[in-house]
């Protein structure tokens, strides 16, 4: 079996987890498990939304696959010199991982822990900045990988759900992912093309910032 | 406030629920409150993730959005007459909604609380005879609204995303569901093209059922 850990945080973004999850978890030789500081419930930014945390960092020391969420609870994060404990957990277990992975803000995480140095990274669109001081290179590309260094970052929330397809590819072959694909029905076929900074209009984005005042 | 309600069941697609969800929370005029039978933590088709109900039917009486979730869990709670007590609160509520909707197999629970009689409706591809025993008549269409009766229902799993938007634009404007798409950077590019029953080969829908045989 391939075990997948997702490791969650304080004010995490649920469909950076989830999006992933969906997907890894179609695949029976798969198994993915949600590890935390405690075996608890974690809370969205909002606190509209637990997940529960059924294993500890401690537990999990020999991950196959780490899928780090962001969310805005990073920036507290990663004000701890080399991301506090999830940062410590990320530097132990990246050594034996076939992949360590990130999606949207996620990336601050495996920065903050000195894993993305001097590397091209994806991350948020609003979080470009934040992810090239520390350390690393933000090209605005959907995913990118890095199979020699076996990571892979993803850009803001839904993007998730795009590596994670290639991420079966990469640990199955393309006909389990093809078949994931089928088996959540990712044809994506959305009403507006605003998804990208270099797509959404000016209005689009100034409403997208409004909106990011009262939910950050 | 709009205050939507998700509800959620044993052995339910925690993508078909959290997806809704994160398009739905961006918007500070939305409000989204799981519930269930109980306030506890429910667990997904394989038990590998739960989520935490925050009210029960009973708490929420009167919400304005309804979005199901699909499930494996689906199919015993049909066997119940009229969906059980999903079904019972579905038919209570709907009346004073103003969209009440599904994702994926949830549109099974919508049609066996009586609300699809009759009506064109969508669900996961593979369902689409269950949900015409149930009343309504498949089309194999991505999100099938009917606006007079203030239902829509989409097709599988990742499809309640791109509901969610077109949700946001009909409860607030089509401004407000751009921001959330930039918001959750949903720019699909996924790296293959399998997504729907009409797309993927038979190699494809071959491994999707073996996987289906093992991971229901």
């Amino acid at each position: 079996m391939t075990l997948v850990a997702i490791p969650l945080f304080p004010r995490f973004t649920a469909l950076d987890a989830v999006g992933p999850y969906e997907v890894l978890q179609r695949i029976p030789s798969i198994d993915v498990v949600f590890v935390g500081s405690r075996r608890d419930e974690m809370r969205t930014e909002n606190g509209m939304l637990g997940l529960a945390c059924d294993a500890t960092f401690d537990d999990v020391d020999a991950p196959d696959v780490v899928v780090v969420p962001g969310g805005i609870g990073t920036r507290e994060l990663i004000r701890d010199d080399g991301g506090g404990a999830i940062g410590g957990w990320l530097r132990s277990v990246h050594p034996t991982t076939a992949f360590t992975t990130s999606v949207c803000t996620g990336a601050l995480l495996l920065a903050a822990a000195g894993l993305l140095d001097g590397l091209t990274a994806t991350t948020h669109w609003r979080a470009a900045e934040v992810l090239n001081d520390l350390g690393a290179r933000y090209v605005p590309t959907r995913v990118v990988e890095h199979l020699p260094q076996r990571i892979i970052t993803a850009a803001g929330v839904s993007s998730g759900i795009d590596m994670a397809l290639r991420l079966v590819e990469l640990l199955v072959d393309r006909q389990a992912a093809q078949a994931a694909q089928l088996l959540i029905e990712y044809d994506p076929q959305p009403p507006f093309d605003a998804g990208a900074l270099a797509k959404a209009g000016e209005a689009t984005l100034a409403r997208a910032n409004e909106y990011l005042q009262a939910r950050p």
